[in-house]
């Protein structure tokens, strides 16, 4: 597992901060769990609001705390007051989401100053027990600071 | 603009009736537009409780209901009774999705018996001016009928 | 079909001359054909040196051509001295490439300052029928002219 | 590092012979390398004919070494007599592949009787070092024995 340094002393705070002004995240019920550098994890436990029609987690619900994950994961690394945005990232649903409970993690492979390279993976536990569900690659953008938008 | 004959010629009855069991797309508050032989469109309305940090759309809800788009343009083709399941997908994210109401709509690229291959497209408006927000490729597969898995 | 304005006066001879620097287009015997502002097309006869296991054009040689595609369609609307970096791309091989001749072809989906979508096809020749065999999307990047690289 | 066992006694020799019959792996000058069930390796020695318009390995060759390790990858799980089809892959060209020889890495995620997805990594080795320049996801189809295609 690789290392990483923070360059911004102040990642976590600003990591959850930033997590906690997404709208999606809390209207799906998603937790941010773990905040390291180059690696954050999200957690969002089973409602049937976010079902898709077999009454598994829908596919893009998977895709959306996916893409948050690995977003946040390499906001660890940005220096302080950068924005992040999504380039594009590209799922495979390798098994039903059919459990209680999925956790996404997200992780920095390949950081750089303008992209970062993530890769997503989405496990799905039921009754206890651990399944990878999705896996995935992510590209992310560094903006710099600016007036226009906030930090996260 | 390819055309294709729906082999099901309940077709967009069962979509609807699909859809309308996605518990992901009702406390979203997505709504489905077009259901043609090939082609299917969802529209969503802005709500805070969508966005990411800084106020706009989520790229992962704009992602779920790009998938829900090209998954039921998929089944549009799919014979009586089949599943469909999302074997994966990919998605560009080309400019924020900064508006009132998102347009995702799914175009069957090649149909085939086992998997088929949709385009996604979104589009954001915002004060009546239409903006392509995302692009993205999706590939679907057909599961015959069978006894555990309600058709859709 | 979207059309683009040139921001380089010389963009169809810079073009060529980059291709004709790419010493795996001469090996493979790809030769460049359309060359418009945001559409490219690269042409290549079947070789058995071009084979996978059962005698079809290999899907990387598909992959590669496509690439040099799409690559020199963000090209042409790159500012003159600029050289360019495929980001990433993604490419679904929907149908066998059994044929006498590829077609590669890249268009501009989303040109940027710093980042390019575009959408790549491919389609296979066999006895005068023109068939798609490959879709794909593609990520580039537009890298400012500088010293250590030449324009392309 | 998961473990697989290969459900083909042969599946070594097998996935050489079919390595042999790929007139494209010969005309770039690509040798296999590991052959274990699940993994597969491809080394490629630097020649000008594989070059992009800077000098260093081209984009789309890297990726074609990548599809057929993971190709391979995949094909040491399959049964018996079965024929291997790339459904689609995704590559991030991470670094500029700038050295000597290339060495493309396949290794299964997640096999399955009808898909399967394998994770795709390529180093570059420059005076004796070595460095990622490229990761990607593949998903791979298994087709039965059947009477139109060898094995491989």
């Amino acid at each position: 597992m690789t290392r990483f340094k923070a360059p911004n002393p102040d990642f976590e705070a600003e990591t959850r901060a930033s997590f906690d002004r997404q709208g999606a995240m809390r209207h799906l019920g998603a937790k941010l769990g773990v905040v390291e550098p180059g690696h954050v994890t999200i957690e969002l436990p089973y409602r049937e609001e976010l079902s898709q029609q077999h009454g598994f987690f829908h596919g893009g619900i998977t895709a959306t705390i996916a893409d948050s994950a690995g977003g946040y994961a390499a906001f660890t690394l940005f220096p302080p007051g950068a924005a992040i945005l999504t380039v594009e990232f590209k799922i495979n649903l390798v098994a039903p989401a059919d459990g209680e409970l999925l956790v996404a993690s997200g992780r920095v492979k390949k950081p750089g100053r303008t992209l970062t390279l993530c890769e997503l993976e989405v496990s799905v536990v039921k009754g206890g027990k651990v399944k990878p569900c999705a896996y995935g690659m992510q590209t992310l953008m560094c903006l710099e600071p600016r007036g226009d938008l906030p930090a996260g």
